[in-house]
């Protein structure tokens, strides 16, 4: 059982009548409904705006105990990465570090927890061209990419271009060809203490992105490959004895794992 | 299922009686009987020499049958990569890239098979010290890293020291301290094309290593993780008609995964 | 002509009269006079604590006119990294994404900056045992490992053992090996946006480590390493008109590196 | 002084007049003169086809001198990979790892020397679609990136496309866009023992591509970072005694470098 928490701005949803159409329940809701298919996933969302579009909660609608069962969350925002405190920041970095999955959507590039799990400006070149965006597959034996064919194809999305300022990732999964003569690194990895980072660039509000199969599986792919193996505690270790002193004494190293 | 080929120069063992006596079935014997135990793997075993030391076979135990139903070979040789026909190297080598996994044990570090996957020397720094290994876990959220602690020891084995002339690894999931002042990346994986590659120093021939309790883990684990998501036909591609060109024809790119 | 820039905390070397006595001028010191006997670098220090011990320098010894004539920032800290102001850290990170280069020494594993470049936390284990450390050299080929032999010693240092919880480095340069039994990733590099960056273990306040030959080799080395080759705006880019676009419309793009 | 070797096949050149049109001394003779601009550089060419087409030259035109004379080796072959004896790939192989760097141009992707370096099968995709190409910048502060601006663009090469069967490179410099809709890594580079590989994807027999600024300036760049720092000897090191037997004889470790 994964514990997956899908975190939206929830923003565009609910002041433009065409994301609205597209996402009734909210991208959250719609991400919600596909990962449901699967039987053995428990699937929590959290919202920054509520229906209500109460900008005062300071908490970006975050609860100790919402990332206190979360295996894997799921990050979408985009005009309010401001917003979010740093003080759960802070947190979920740590988290992540413990062993928390991570899956940065779209413009979640730019939002404080994915730059500061890269320790870089996460800058890109972009434009709203509506042009057709062909993804290539260069991993296929990543499970992530599991049932991702050689290459698929968005009729529309925002344009998103190199030199995206991210550290090299561990792993280059998919990369992107725009109709406007772009190249992107759409779809990579990167690992931040024990916990695993999946980034996807696909998933602008004003394209039905998160409705197509191949996304869908990638997101879903993506949770079960970032759920934890292992969680460990973070911390300085003093080991004030030395493990050849241990082994002279015969003692046994604790079986801990960090 | 997994198949799973365990390959052995079987030299040693038949030789020399001290080795024979910590491994009677020869150490694909003791490989292929603690990973029997897991239920969901069917265990092969191959041998360069027979047990009546037939240097002749000029396959070195390998048959086109056993390569097409072996999802991930383990492999160990030491005295006789010589022998090893390079027909067979080639075969090897495109099957990885095919998709298979690959299991080199501690001398295989210069087998052919593991030198032509590598593109280096793979040459490193060794002495027969009888000193003791302890073994770092740098990685302890990879998969072949479960249930292995913060470090083990080995109370003898060879040493092998840096420089290790191998690429750099796609993951270091181990580094070995030895009492003589040796380090070694001593567990580090590659991938060739869709292929997953595990080096393992522990394991000459003298010692119990093969029935210790975490090396036992570390290769079961590594068997489950080198096991092929996906395999894939190797040749290049003529796409004569291009993407832009079937999109606008609307034919569907074939689902195709390379 | 590259412009270094020292950083040091400046606590032990005026609390402890054994760490006085080791460096007279400080840390910092010893490192401006080994690396002078360069022609070609213009060197500068700046202290977290001034001679009198001023704990109330709200910007640690820094100012924007150092850092704007800074290629490369050498980093010393470890018992006052909380008294770094915060918004230095986010200039020096935005500096490093920019280009400067950023060599972090021994203790300043735990400094801001360095955890900030990271997005870990930085943890290690630790002990001071007084062992003797030896370092190996696994990347003969990289300019910062130039006149490093195979492995030199230090006959004394702090111990500092893996699981050490950064990303995985661009390059590992040499693995320490200690007396008691630890192994440590001791030189290694990142690259966060164009800046070059560089962890180097030895160097606690207690030992001469900064009079040894191979340790000043491998900073001065590094400071030519990580010199800029380009320096880069941040920001996101807004091209509104596509590649193809301008193409089509015979418009030279224009020669801007990002 | 950097010595240079420009191997070609040199067989489209004499074949078909076009070819000889764009470049009347060869592919070797256009590069060789533009690299002539670097005062510091020593050209050697050498073909595999003589100007009388001898194919009888088993040695391909490489002989023990030129390569002990080499340090960095530039290889465009295309059509006649077969013929390179087996014996010439092994000796390059063995040099590169000692230290020669080598740039591997176009279609050499799939000469026997680079894959051989690479361990994989070297596939990619392909059409001859007189397509344009874009070539985008992702690593502008590594050394062959000099002077290297955003993107540039070719009016025509031959499309080579994902998935390129290649292991994941070290750094992955540049990334081609072609009108046709099809990407591919262009400007990438590795390390196989302390020798330095690069490779570089455009440069199609039937296009000036080697007449363009970019182009020059990326393989001249090449040259220079490619050129070893180092030169090792291959070979197992067998430490009979232990750096600790050493350090407690008071005997002084060698200064090798492997």
């Amino acid at each position: 059982m994964v514990r997956v928490l899908i975190w939206n701005e929830f923003y565009h949803e609910q002041k433009k009548a065409s994301v609205r159409e597209l996402y009734p329940d909210g991208m959250h809701g719609c991400i919600r409904d596909f990962l449901r298919l699967n039987g053995d996933l428990e699937i929590k969302t959290a919202t920054q705006y509520d229906g209500n579009f109460n900008r005062d909660d300071i908490n970006a609608g975050l609860t100790e105990e919402l990332l206190d069962n979360t295996d894997v969350l799921i990050w979408w925002g985009h005009c309010h990465h401001k917003s979010v405190p740093d003080v759960w920041v802070d947190k979920i970095v740590s988290r992540v570090n413990e062993g928390m999955g991570f899956i940065a959507l779209h413009s979640s590039h730019y939002s404080k927890v994915f730059k500061a799990l890269m320790g870089t400006s996460c800058d890109l070149r972009w434009r709203l061209g509506d042009e057709h965006e062909r993804l290539w597959n260069l991993s296929p034996n990543h499970p992530v990419m599991k049932g991702i064919p050689e290459y698929f194809e968005l009729d529309g999305e925002e344009t998103y271009g190199e030199r995206f300022n991210i550290p090299k990732p561990q792993e280059l999964l998919m990369v992107g060809w725009y109709a406007g003569g772009d190249v992107f690194r759409s779809v990579c990895t990167f690992t931040r203490g024990v916990g695993r980072i999946l980034y996807i660039q696909p998933g602008h509000e004003t394209y039905p992105t998160f409705k197509n199969t191949y996304i869908q599986r990638i997101i879903t792919n993506g949770v079960y490959w970032a759920a934890p193996n292992v969680k460990v505690e973070l911390g300085a270790v003093h080991a004030a004895v030395s493990p050849e002193e241990l082994r002279k004494n015969g003692e046994t190293p604790t079986e801990r794992v960090r």
